[in-house]
């Protein structure tokens, strides 16, 4: 059974996304969706796709079996509710929605409908980050006891973008709170955060922060901490690292290029990859493959909507945290 | 001006080809070749392209530009006089051919008639190894002194293949003679090499060699040692190393994954790509780009026939030495 | 001018210090005290030393200039004022002192007298570390924004010794207390701090924690995390992170080896150095250097009283932060 | 038992041993011997030793067990023979002496007399060296196929001391081809040796080489490889490599500090140890302690005067094969 595909938006998210189902032996992808028609034809193009922008129609024809959504944020939730009320399988790019109560609302919807959601939480996907999982899996490190995560964006977005992003937590941290949770094989039920502007003052006027820390703790008081910031000049750092009672599992930056220049100077390495989409060129690939593959043995995906809401309840919470400077409990 | 290309041959590096030119902007796939149709058939299906048996009349077609020339090596210079006779422009799998007499009359045929042909020296577009370059040629290491190259297969083939495929130095030591030269910058103009049978005594049986080691030396005297090994149970090992009077350059070996695990027992990280597909993924895809954009641009290839013939003659004086046991001068 | 030292303890440390003393040409070991006269004399044999039970008569004498103390804690105070009103150059190892309000009156009486006391903190002489402060000292990294630092003991303590310990962060969290302000470069004016007895039960009897994450936050916003562990199966683990506006330094660990084990199984390499007398042999050699050079000159010391006293101010915040589970303002 | 020993030399190897010495429990420094009795004094003085200029009294004394040599190189033979009659246990720096006659009578003397002899073969002992070596004892490479030896000086020496030093291979390689033995496990009985001057012009008046390769062959086929330098600007170069049927063992540089620096220019970490003395630091005492255990329980050292001889054979055959231009069989 080949699975008929159509994608939402056709933003850079979008894009890829497109690419991967057209790519994928057992997925056909059948129309990218997008108001901007011309964005969305040029991309379909290459792909033996149709383009439309008739978002609504595109979501519940009867042409497709499966919905991946790469729309901006704010219309996540309507076109997950669109699609399930269609019966269509879903992937939706975090976050599921700026609102706790809509996301909450959201979900029950899905939940009461009986269909699949995937939220694209691609890291879990990132082949260096399945390894450590794997090896805790595998009982290599024995019980978890602290998680340390690494999430630094090279360079800072527009002060326009931070308005309608959630703040630093939601918009960048959602995955590392997603990646803790994952990590620790508990619910985290205490978050204490910390954030400041350091970076870009225009960050700061626009209420948001640019360096954060955050301590997780979980009923058996296993711990985790992440750090944030929207400046590293050598490039994406994303690092994780989790300690255990028989040992410690740690993935590293991934390179471009593994060359190295000994001079009386230093030793120089290659830098890491400088952006996302180099960074995890093969997690957003796994992730739909993933996604595909459930749908196709009408199978639950291992990433559903409760865990895009649990992420969001700790973003939601180290926000918070900032503003009180306390630490906030998570049901 | 979009490139029109036919690809002969539909074995693994012809579908890995098959599927660069699909994938580039400025090409168009429109043929693959193969006596066995079905299989081109299977590879020109996802890629819009037609298939064929008919060799001949692919290369020769007006249909076509450029040729990009991936069928057994025995075919190699038939199939690169046809498309030079019939104007096209050319890229070949390397070896040119086993026997250096009709070498060198296929590059004068090239060059007589004026046409290019390319040489499938992928490794000098690998990321790792062109910074290398990139930094012997910004002065960043001085004059080179030494090169070092470290070239092990994973597992030897069976030794059925042994019999086709030129010997050691010929098969897969034609690829680091090509980048000898590359990263010397010079002529070797003298070969000492040294070769055993230590691994599988079956490739002894069939006359060649797995183990072995060469020398080369260019007129100014600067230095470059090979080892080759047809054996490396921890994956494909594909390094390099220059000296020059201000420092050092290498790449190391590339990974699929970034992970260590730490335990009482040691500190183990990832191994390499066990195999070339995955180790030269992006060296593949960059010289079609490469070869697409020469021939679009109607400028010669930066690895020209020239290329070809001085690197099988490198591989011909090792094979002579081995069998000498003396150093062997190359003209 | 050559300094005549006395060192007082003839423990682990004692003996460490003794033989940096003995091998140093700007001093001369005269006299080892400590109670148990026969391991003094144990110690001072082979460096022409002179063995007492009198630490009370040793500290005074005149026949010396300069006092190394490293007797247990609970004599630190008491053997750094009979030195200071002695007139001596005092060393005193960490902590001064077990509670505030004492070492506060012996930095205070330190102070008074006008007699110099170098505290050990020893982790800031470790060539790895003061070349992380070198880059920051030279704006390598610009401005700081995040500091982390990792701190894993290979084993846990006998629970016996935890009872005089002072608990986790007095004992062991010190020398990153005061690491953490050595490469902030500022006061941390806020500690928050997460402790659980995950490891080892008997640990969590005697009342401390074995597993802790800590944040800083300095007044200007920025920020530190430093995790702790009283496991560490594949080594004792000392790291240090310091992320800035321009880029990122960092020491990993040190280890005994640099070999490398690849076999089909994976790449192992060689673990760190198990415990701290491996760990930081060369600091503990340079501090002492650092100590004679500077009452040989006359000099204050690099790391006085005063950052004895903060680091302890840090260590007792931490320790009421878990207990509160709130954060705790700092002075 | 402690055993007595005397020092002949005072020069950099000289104060070495005799510091080694002078901290082993097992053993006492009783003499420091050199025509320059004021240098031998000032090393003797420190460490509770004697000092004369009398070296064949020192030699020959009653009082003293064990002899280390660490006269110029013309004097080995002589101080070896010396020793040898008086029936001391005797380390010997290398080479045992320049001219191939000489070093096998001097080891048929000892041989003749019964008595030890210990040359100076410091690699062996390196922990880095020693785990690659344990590694192939212990299988996990499995049957050796080839050994890669890197070694590179930091500068090249002044010409003047060329004249005396019996060029590259006898001087600096000297040491190359004892580990190559040690690696190898196995006597090779071909080299194949190639030399240029392209460092230093200086050098190549002086009838010397500065950048050279060998390739060692043993009788079952298995290969050795060396590349030596008399540059390396960013410090000594000093890399063992062994591949195996099964795996391969690794040996990389050591350095002094283990940071890194990221900034947008690049990832730039911790250059090696400059020069022998911190490279070799463990090693120098190691041998030393090896020496003292072996004369303390009257056993044969690990490494003989058949080693030294043999690795100078190896020497002596590849100086011959950069003059010949061809292979040189070794008896």
């Amino acid at each position: 059974m080949v699975l008929d595909v159509c994608v939402i938006g056709a933003g850079r998210m979008g894009e890829l996304h497109a690419n991967s189902v057209a790519a994928h032996p057992g997925a056909r992808l059948v129309t990218i969706a997008d108001p901007d028609v011309d964005r969305a034809a040029a991309n379909a193009a290459s792909l033996g796709a149709e383009a439309t922008s008739d978002v609504h129609a595109a979501i519940t024809s009867d042409a497709i079996d499966a919905v991946i959504i790469a729309s901006p944020t704010d219309f996540h939730v309507q076109h997950i509710e669109l699609a399930a009320n269609a019966g269509k399988t879903i992937f939706s790019e975090k976050p599921v929605g700026l609102h706790l109560d809509e996301v909450e609302r959201c979900i029950e919807t899905i939940d009461r409908l009986g269909v699949s959601l995937q939220i694209g939480f691609h890291r879990r996907f990132d082949p260096s980050f399945r390894a450590v999982k794997s090896a805790i899996e595998a009982g290599r490190v024995g019980d978890v006891l602290q998680v340390i995560l690494t999430s630094r964006d090279p360079e800072p977005p527009p002060a326009l973008y931070i308005t309608g992003s959630g703040g630093m937590f939601r918009d960048m941290g959602i995955h590392d709170f997603d990646v803790a949770r994952w990590l620790l094989g508990e619910e985290p039920i205490e978050v204490m955060a910390y954030g400041s502007n350091l970076i870009d003052p225009a960050l700061g006027d626009a209420g948001d922060i640019d360096t954060a820390m955050v301590i997780l703790r979980t009923e058996r008081g296993s711990l985790c901490h992440i750090n944030l910031s929207r400046t590293a000049k050598y490039g994406y750092d994303q690092r994780i690292e989790v300690l255990g009672t028989e040992g410690m599992a740690q993935a590293s930056n991934r390179t471009p290029a593994s060359t190295e220049v000994s001079t009386s100077a230093g030793i120089e390495a290659s830098l890491p990859h400088y952006w996302f989409p180099e960074r995890y060129t093969e997690a957003y690939t796994l992730e739909i493959a993933a996604f595909i593959d459930a749908a196709s043995q009408g199978v639950a995906p291992g990433i559903g909507g409760a865990d895009g809401l649990r992420a969001q309840r700790l973003a939601n919470a180290a926000t918070e945290s900032v503003q009180t400077g306390k630490p906030v409990r998570v049901g």
